[in-house]
Parts: C-alpha cells; sequence; structure tokens
C-alpha cells in the first residue's frame, strides 16, 4: 500500500423526506443562491421541497446549468452572486449543477487573475464560498468529493480542478428524488459510477491494497446487480438507495487511496465530448473496454479478480478470462442502454483523428503507468469503431 | 435503507515514516501533551519519533494509561493541563490511550457537574480540547470515530460516551508500528476489529443494505486472509497496512449507517472485562458465538451471507449452515489465538451468575430488535462455559 493524507469533510444527510433538513444547515440570516440546470426539478417536487425548506431566508435562483456545463454560463453566476451579495450557494440536481457550483464558488473569489486559469492552469484557489447540494442524479460522485469538470465551448475544451476548499459543506441524498430520471439519465448514471470504479481498481499494482480491492468489488457487485433493476422497477426505494449510495463510494476519495489510478478511460473520453457532444457515460462504455483490451497484459490480475469477484466469470486460460471479462463488462454497459460502440453514435475514422491529432499536439502519457500513449490511444479508439 | 445523518471530520495520514507530518498539524505556538501507556512506545522508536516531530513546541506528557483506561488516572491528566495550560492533546498508542484522551479532553472543560455525569448520564459535551492520535495497536477503531470507553475501578464499571466534538482532528497511522507488537495484542486486534464488523452487519434487518453489506463482507475478508499472516510474518508491511486499515473502517461510523446494529456481544463482554479483567476481544471471542447460536433464527440471511461471502462455506440445510459458519468464525479465532470459552480463562457457573445477576438489576434488553433479555444472556453464557 501507498503513504497517504486524506480527509474527506462532507456531511451526508440521506434517506426520504430529508430535503427539509437543509434548514439546519445553512445560517438562518444567509442570502442563498439556488442553482439547478434544465427545469426537471420543477416537474419531480424537488424544487417545492427546496423552496419550502428554505422559507424565511432571502433566496434567489439561477437555472440553465447544461450538462457538461459551460464556464461561460458559470461566469454569468458569479455576476449574480456579486449583484445580490450571495453568502451561500446550493447545487439542486447532478454532477453537471454541482460541478458547476464548485466552479462558481471558487471563480466568486478569485481575484489573482482570469478565472479560467484555475481550469488551464491550475492556479490555486484561496477563498470559496461555502455551498451544500441536493443531488437528484446519482452518478458523478460530485456530492462527496473535490473535483470539478467544466467545458468551454468557444474552444472545445473540457478541464478539471480540484481543491479542499470546493468540498460541499453537506449533501442531501433522497433516493425518492430518482424515481423519475428517464432511462438514459439511470443508465448514465450507473455507467459513470462503474468506470468511476474501475479507473481506480482495474490497474496495475506491484504492491497489495487487498482492503481497496475488496471494497471496489463490494461496490462494483452492488451495481451490477442492482443497476438494471432500476430499470426494471423505478420505485424500488432500496435499489435506489443503494444506488445512490454507491455513486458517492464510487468516487468520494476514501479508497482511491494508496494505491495507482488509472483515469485514461476518463480523459480520452473527455475529448469525445468536447468535439462531439456525447454524453459522458456514452465515451466511457466505448473507451473502457478498448483500455481493458489493449492494456490487459498489465492489468491482467485485476481484470481476473473484475472477472471473478463481480460477473462470476472463472476461466482456466489468460484469453479467455480477458476475453469473457471484456463481453461481461460490454454486456453490463449495453443492459442499462449505453451503447458501446463508436459507430453507434455515428461516429469512426474522422474522430479518431482528430481526438488522436489533439493527444499528439498535447504528447498526452496516460495509465497508471504512464504508457497510454497517442499511439496507444489510437489503437484503443479503433477497436471501438 | 434507513435514513440518516453522518460525518466522519478525521484526517488520516497513512504510511510508512509518517510520524513526522504531525507537525503540519499542530499549531506551532500550541502547549502539547502526549499521553501514552506503558512504555511500550519508547521501546519500538515511536517516543523518538514523536518527540523529532514536536522539536521546538513546548511538549509535556503523561504515560501509564492502562488497558481499559480508568477515570481515575483520567483525571490526573485532567490536572496536568489545567496546571500546564495544555493546547493540544497527542494520543500515542491504541484504543485505550485514544478513548482515554477523548475523555480527557472533554473532562478538562467540563464545567456543569461531575465529569463522570459524562459516562453515566450522558451529560451534554459543549466544549472540548482539540487533539490528534499516533496509532501502535489497530483494533479499536477510535482513531477515526467519535466513541470512547472508560473504566471506573472503584465501582467496577465500565462505560461509553460519544461526542462529535471528541473526533481526532488527525491520526497517523503508520503500520511499521505495529511490527514489534506482542502476538497477543495483534490478536486481540483482529478479533476486536471482527467483531466490531459484526455487530453493524450480523443483524436482522427486514430492508435491504446491500451496499453496507459488501462493504463489510469486504472487510472480514480481508482480515480473515490477512490476520494469520500477521503472525506469521510479523514485517509484512501490506498484511500490517490492509489490517491497520481493516481496523478503521471497520468502526469508523460509515457503514453503520442506514441499518440496525446490534452490540450485544460487547455488552455482554464489557461485565466480563469489568468484574474479570478479561482482554476486551478475549471477552468478544466468547460471546459472539454464544449470540449467532441463541439468535440465529432472527440472524439466519446474514449467518448464511457470513460463512458463503468469508469462509467460503456453502451447505443446502440451515442447521449446518449455522454450524458451519459458528465453527468457522471460532476457529478464527483460536487461529488468532483468542480463546473462545469461559473455561478457557478460569470462568463458569458464578461468573454467569454475576454477570446476570446485573443484568436483571439493569433490566437491559440488548441486540438490535431489543430481544436478547437477561434470560437470553444467562442462555448465551451457560453455551460458552
Amino acid at each position: 500500500m501507498e503513504n497517504f493524507s486524506f480527509v474527506n469533510p462532507v456531511k451526508i444527510i440521506f434517506g426520504k423526506g430529508t430535503i427539509q433538513q437543509i434548514k439546519d444547515e445553512i445560517p438562518s440570516d444567509n442570502k442563498v443562491l439556488i442553482i439547478y440546470g434544465g427545469g426537471s426539478i420543477r416537474k419531480n417536487g424537488v424544487y417545492d421541497q427546496v423552496m419550502n425548506a428554505l422559507s424565511g431566508y432571502e433566496v434567489h435562483e439561477f437555472s440553465g446549468i447544461e450538462p457538461n456545463p459551460h464556464y461561460e454560463t458559470c461566469m454569468k453566476v458569479v455576476d449574480v452572486i456579486k449583484e445580490k451579495g450571495v453568502d451561500y450557494l446550493l447545487a439542486v440536481g447532478g454532477g453537471s449543477v454541482i460541478d458547476a457550483t464548485k466552479f462558481i464558488v471558487a471563480a466568486a473569489y478569485f481575484e489573482s487573475g482570469d478565472p479560467w486559469d484555475i481550469l488551464s492552469k491550475g492556479a490555486e484557489i484561496k477563498k470559496a464560498l461555502p455551498f451544500g447540494t441536493v443531488l437528484t442524479l446519482p452518478a458523478t460522485g460530485s456530492e462527496m468529493n473535490d473535483g470539478s469538470v467544466i467545458s468551454r465551448i468557444g474552444i472545445q475544451e473540457k478541464l478539471s480542478f480540484g481543491s479542499p476548499l470546493v468540498y460541499p459543506k453537506f449533501s442531501v441524498l433522497d433516493p425518492t428524488t430518482t424515481y423519475t430520471l428517464p432511462p438514459r439519465q439511470v443508465g448514465n448514471g450507473v455507467v459513470d459510477t462503474f468506470v468511476h470504479i474501475t479507473e481506480q481498481y482495474l490497474t496495475h499494482y506491484d504492491g497489495d491494497s487487498m482492503l481497496q480491492d475488496k471494497m471496489f468489488e463490494g461496490l462494483l457487485r452492488t451495481i451490477v446487480e442492482e443497476g438494471p433493476k432500476a430499470l426494471k422497477t423505478p420505485t424500488d426505494y432500496d435499489v435506489r438507495a443503494n444506488l445512490m449510495w454507491a455513486s458517492s463510494w464510487a468516487l468520494n476519495g476514501w479508497f482511491g487511496e494508496g494505491a495507482p489510478q488509472d483515469w485514461a478511460t476518463h480523459m480520452i473520453g473527455h475529448e469525445l465530448t468536447a468535439f462531439y457532444g456525447l454524453d459522458h457515460a456514452q465515451t466511457l462504455a466505448i473507451i473502457l473496454p478498448g483500455v481493458m483490451r489493449v492494456m490487459w497484459r498489465s492489468k491482467f490480475k485485476k481484470i481476473r479478480s473484475l472477472g471473478y469477484e463481480v460477473f462470476g466469470i472463472y476461466k482456466v486460460d489468460q484469453a479467455s478470462t480477458v476475453d469473457e471479462t471484456i463481453k461481461a463488462v460490454e454486456e453490463f454497459f449495453e443492459s442499462m442502454g449505453v451503447k458501446t460502440h463508436l459507430s453507434d453514435y455515428g461516429l469512426g475514422d474522422e474522430a479518431i483523428d482528430k481526438v488522436c491529432k489533439r493527444m499528439e499536439e498535447r504528447q498526452w502519457k496516460l495509465g497508471e503507468s504512464g504508457d497510454i500513449t497517442p499511439d496507444v490511444i489510437r489503437e484503443i479508439l479503433t477497436l471501438r469503431k
């Protein structure tokens, strides 16, 4: 196991009917800005629950945060904060809304240059506004970590940042808010959760981090068993609860500590979203099986454990073990309604060239061992046509 | 899954050579009081590492915290704090030292009555001194939770308290500090960790908390595989790392949330320690198999999962499933050098009568369903003669 130093200070308020508890978390004299997306929270009752909970507060709101939230939109919210003298933000939605809110609270106080530097240059954040979240789409884990991914449309860039100052103060996870999610978002959320785990688990490591491995296998088994049930019986409370809680644990940082991490699938996938606007989870479902295939020799030990512990696959020879496990992963993604090849989204050689060209320009070396070079990325993408 | 609200703010500093990092956590102008036990840290180099890390600080020290730490000793430390004007405490040792420190930091500022009320009456704590820990004996999980158990020798009482104000600010977990532990403490630590998990896992629950179940099974598998290795090859770093990290996760609170908990084994065991001075883990190794046996009908679903997922036991009929799983648990405890019957410790009917008499006086109803009454406790203890 590798050395690490870690703390996760997010308070989790979990369960049915818990949105009302936000009033116990936000100081009563604070001016609150509620941030949300396209308005689904107005249809499913979450907006009303939030407004009821905040009766007595001075409340402002900003709607219209996009999927893959835009830098340009975030900067508009910063203007609102300054104009209204907002003290506390409340993100109501999924990972996009929460990621946007993280950037907004950091940008609002950023005075040492252009806030874009936070994303493009990793500029240090010294101060941020406090915020909480009401999660309505389990997927990204953003509700329980300090990372954020933001897109800048003008230049087709999708970049990330992180800072301990942008941990949510609290996150409300009410599984009933997910009952009305469209199947596409349910599937995307489960695939995203799955790949967050494999980015940390499916790695080459000469040491031994059994505890972390067992925890990740437990999370994977949970979502592989519960994911399809959520599509079949959308209002099964315990299914939704297990999936919602698993999505937070997949990326709250605790079990990623102490061993190497990969993240090649995400890095390549981000480019497909930046250029072609694919859903984040769609890009992951395309790329992960390719990474497993091309990198199978170095990742074999973990591919075998994934196959055995999560999908019940036991084969004597290496080739069948790898084949069957990759097939099981693809079938799981497809069973969640998420297609796994570039051609399913109308993409082919041109897209591969475009992504690889950017990778070459940047001379990226991805993966836990830094050996996923632009040439290897081309091999991975070509396999996923 | 049940509703919950939870946060665990402890910063973990994990790995080889990390004790030096305590200087980054304690304000440099603070007067620090180091609290430790019987002096083993002076032999294994931990004391020197701590003192080197704190060079430049005003440092005081108090040694002599007992196993099952005494209220009387804690109150002596409170006097030292007041006399020296101590700002920050550092517990260096295992659960006893850390539990003592938690009580001390709470008692030092307790002004609304006798500090014993914190334990005997659950009196509210309004303020506590900050403290960190350097863990040298993985077992209790105290380094990452807000609970504490204290004994009062004069009246043979062993009582617990908890408060969010007594979470450690940080805990240093360096697995190499455990290399020189005597086998008895290694075995006790692993048994204690095992039973912390089963108190939360091995319960009757009509709902479904699959995520928590899978996490606990992963922790159990880790310690069942790694525990015996620690006795055979005491300086295997990864084995020690997995065990140390597992002991924190067994009782840091995160996976106990959302489902019922038992704790009957601990409550009954505490009485054996209070009356006869048995090691805490010895009492657990005696009681748990008895609780499993007597309560098997209500706990059957989890006993079966424990057998299958952790010990690889698969039997068609219920009776064999229960028998084999209890046997596997007993054999695991014995393999860690911890005996599992009252007679192994020279105890018999007299001890059973004494414990049951107190249980009857207090009319305790233990277990996740409150159905472990004094009569049932007598049945459990009688089975463990």
